[in-house]
């Protein structure tokens, strides 16, 4: 059975996730799209192999009766519209990350879920996707390094564009560590402080580098550091300290250079480089769900709220420069194993 | 455009060859299948979401105008009837490695293709689509370590079945390294000479392990140790000597852990392990090749021929424990660019 | 010419001293001791290849015509009034950590070497000799990672005996990475912080890990883990990001074993382990100060003032729950390069 | 007690010498020199802090009261002249390799030494004392690889002089790996191999790389290759394949740098980068049992002739392209434990 998807939103993010259904990933088809922009819907449309329908609006992809489920790569600012009229559509739909701009948005889509009684919902953070997040996940849960007191992560970019601000630290960026870390440590994030380094030059006006701390209900702590102009490359690092040993996430250069002088592997030149495979594995993980009529398995629509409220917390520490706390409403059982 | 595939052979590799068609890459259909034991083959094209026709012969299955492309996955003696049988037809066929068990099959192959004037058939040597593999290759013809000279591999299996033979070292196991040597320095193995060290108590009376030399076209030398049961785990190494500087695989374990006084990372268990990547980008690229209409871009029938060839001289050096010289027809321009 | 050395207080780590004055550097010899424990003393004299004069005080060491210069390894208490004795004397002095255990204390020997008009003293933080961080420094001097923005720091031991306290993670743990922080970013620690994470049960009643942060005067930020009954070894972590890419101490295991699963690597045991080489090059360059009469090129009576006045403020911030600053005095032109 | 040395060749490894046992180690002191260039020895002498007698030949030396223990460190061909004067004043000597120049010279020495009832005789093999290879002497030893079958070395230097020959590769070069492999396999090697393949460009009218095959009297085989022209630095690389798993020499760099898109650790830049604290520790040992008085613990007289006939069959594979094998003496009782 092949699962027949409906792409709303086809920028950057919507045709690569087109070109990994049809070129990559098994038991998918794309069989319609829109975008606000009709011309760009018109022309990937025509791209595919077996061209798919071109709608003027999301709500016309939803209720067609041959879209099985929905994917929605629009702006940020729009997916509320869409998770929502997919649950009320009784339809599967696969929201990038944000699940919406707000607490208040996100708990709109929760409540909707929860009437249905049934999952509908997976939010795109590819990061529990990775192998090697996935074997530190297997190390800590193992118990073999006891139980998990602290995490070291640094999550570094080359560069970012001109338009991203000082908040998109906390709310594009750190939020990778926000879903993994809740995921890892299997517990909610209940406080964060921001710390805040000398200035690095290649960042401008940016404040950049910043130290992004977070207290788990257990009392354990993370700090993450964000670094996103140090030029060298893409590299996500991660240390969970436990009580009797640590788990690190290790370089993966697949060869190792000898010359002039030293040896040398490489770092990622950019998160495509890094999480391709995260990307191509959670997104047959979501088909393969849908196939087979059962829940998705991946980040729920709780995943999206609590990491909205963690971010919402962070941007308070940021501006405010104390600690700041993160309120959470009770959660549902239909989330109940996260 | 669906490729529709026909499969000759559902054994083992061949029934992971259908699971990776149907529920791992994009763009391709198992229509048909056969096998010698036609209950078997009942049973894994029933299995399908959509059931493939069963038949009884590998010639029903070529025959089948259903069927864009065949793959065979029979034993190796059957291999020459089936590519054969393949080109006759003009379609194009994957053939797992060998491409035939004498190098007198595989030149009746070779002639049948070029009297065609295209290439159809691909062999499965895995390795060239690793991506570690990809990269030591990267770095060769670069420039960057100066012309190779050397290469030092090791082939480590953690144990081998108990129908494994002293000559199976040659053709099952180092035939791996044949053939990605002859694809990482872009010529061929002109002799071979093997050298056998203290055997290991764990593999009964097999000598194992055993030391292959490759002298290459250019001079460059390759030794490999082929060691089956070595216990701790599968090992494939490999560094590749220039004039200026090396390049070697990497480790390439997800994470590290430290505990109880040492860091450690983990040993692949397996070849599934170490190389089920390298199967699914080696099947999704002749897949594509065949959608496209283009040649195979993959090992091609003189890189079977070529293999069976320097296994043949191995074999002969094994025996006889003096070097021994590899004899290769005239290169026919059809596979002019390996 | 040799170096006649007295020793003031023959414990553990007087010992260990002696041990490598006598038998492992070149250039002195230990002509005499003292220690509380007279019998100790006597003891240790006489355990010498040549026998060294036992004596029932300090001062009676300091002022032995025959000893050129000073050794202070008794209990903290106490190096204060021995420093400024050897002062007094105009004798070099070498004072293990702490310099004095008040910064009132400190100053006061501050005081008294700058009315000498030149350097007498040197303070034992042996981790400026370890090859490691040498290399580290060099890296950062060399301006190729950009300006230092953060340092990441772990302070790892297996255990700790039952006397060890919560002030001690700070004032004879995290002391060692304050001087070095110090040293390597060539600036001054201006205020600190202390996280505490969930607590290990390793640790019994003990707040143990911590997560100590330091600011430095041009505004970077080191965080430093303290995880004191980690059970897997003695582990000294650290990594320096700058604008333009980071250096890190490297895991320096001799050889990597791959058995049963896995390829790995020894942590140290102990300190001793981890830093023996760095304590014969620290007590090889001091001797071979005095041999050639310049002044001690190590860590300074500021270092131990500025070593002393940080921790201070980070048992403030420990108790108090806040970040705490570091008030300095100006520093005296003798002390003008670090 | 202090232990009086002679040193007769004060070139560049004599000179080295000097320096490590005056302002290194603990526990001697040169008094006694002598060279072929009297006006070298006058300089060297006076150089030290406490100037040394300057002798016109290496006998004064050796007969001087005052010196203890003797190190030849002349040209090759008359070491066994001055190590078989030693051996006749019952001084212990300390020979730095070769023993001497022929395998006859070698057996004279042995005469003289078996004839005395006791080890006089160190010849200077460095690389026991590395800690390295003694941690992986400690591995193999413990069994937890199982019995060693196979070891491969690498021995790679950046460039050699221009009267670096072809014999060179075997005579002073693979002979640091001859006496390494005997050690940490504890057995005689009893033939040789080489392999010559495609000549670098590097090395002018030299063939290079070579690849020196061993095999030993278990039946273990080492293939060790030789690149001294390798330009990339000084790389020492050594395996140990055993039944059960391996041991490597590790990467050895202190710090790992992250910038411009790859992470890179140093490769030593010659042999005294990599082995200079091997040295010291060689020597320190040695004079430590010269002032015990007691035998050496190094290498011996035994183990400079093994690898004169391992090398003389090396040689002979060298320029013949045959297997040679290696024809020892039976070895005395007083070289029972090596």
């Amino acid at each position: 059975m092949t699962v027949r998807i409906g792409v709303i939103g086809v920028g950057m993010i919507g045709q690569d996730h087109i070109r990994r259904l049809t070129y990559v990933l098994a038991g998918s088809q794309v069989v319609a799209v829109t975008d606000v922009d009709a011309a760009r819907a018109a022309e990937v449309s025509g791209g595919l192999p077996t061209p798919a329908k071109a709608y003027a609006s999301g709500q016309e992809v939803i209720d067609d009766p041959d879209v099985d489920a929905v994917l929605v790569t629009s702006w940020g600012g729009s997916h509320e519209q869409y998770v929502l009229a997919a649950i009320a559509a009784g339809k599967p739909v696969f929201c990038e990350k944000p699940l919406a701009d707000t607490q208040e948005a996100c708990l709109r889509i929760l409540d909707a879920e929860v009437a249905t009684g049934k999952r509908l919902v997976q939010v795109g953070f590819m990061r529990r996707y990775d192998p090697a997040y996935r074997a530190m996940k297997e190390v800590v849960d193992s118990g073999q390094i006891g139980a998990p007191l602290i995490m070291h992560c640094g999550h570094r970019n080359p560069s970012v564009p001109a338009h991203y601000t000082r908040d998109m630290a906390i709310v594009d960026t750190a939020v990778h560590e926000v879903d993994v870390v809740r995921w890892l440590f299997g517990e909610e994030i209940v406080a964060t402080r921001v710390l805040v380094p000398r200035k690095s030059r290649n960042g401008g006006e940016l404040q950049d580098p910043l130290i992004f701390i977070m207290e788990l209900e257990s009392g354990a702590i993370v700090d993450d550091e964000i670094s996103v102009n140090i030029r060298y490359g893409y590299d996500i690092r991660g240390e969970i300290v436990g009580e009797d040993g640590t788990v690190t996430l290790a370089d993966s250069n697949p060869v190792i250079v000898r010359r002039e002088g030293s040896l040398s592997g490489r770092v990622p030149a950019d998160w495509r480089e890094r999480f391709i495979r995260a990307y191509d594995v959670e997104l047959q993980e979501w088909v393969d769900s849908v196939a087979a009529g059962s829940a998705p398995t991946g980040p729920s629509s709780w995943d999206g709220y609590a990491a909205q409220a963690v971010c919402d917390a962070g941007l308070v520490a940021l501006h405010g420069g104390e600690r700041a706390e993160v309120t959470l409403r009770e959660r549902p059982d239909l989330y109940a194993t996260s």
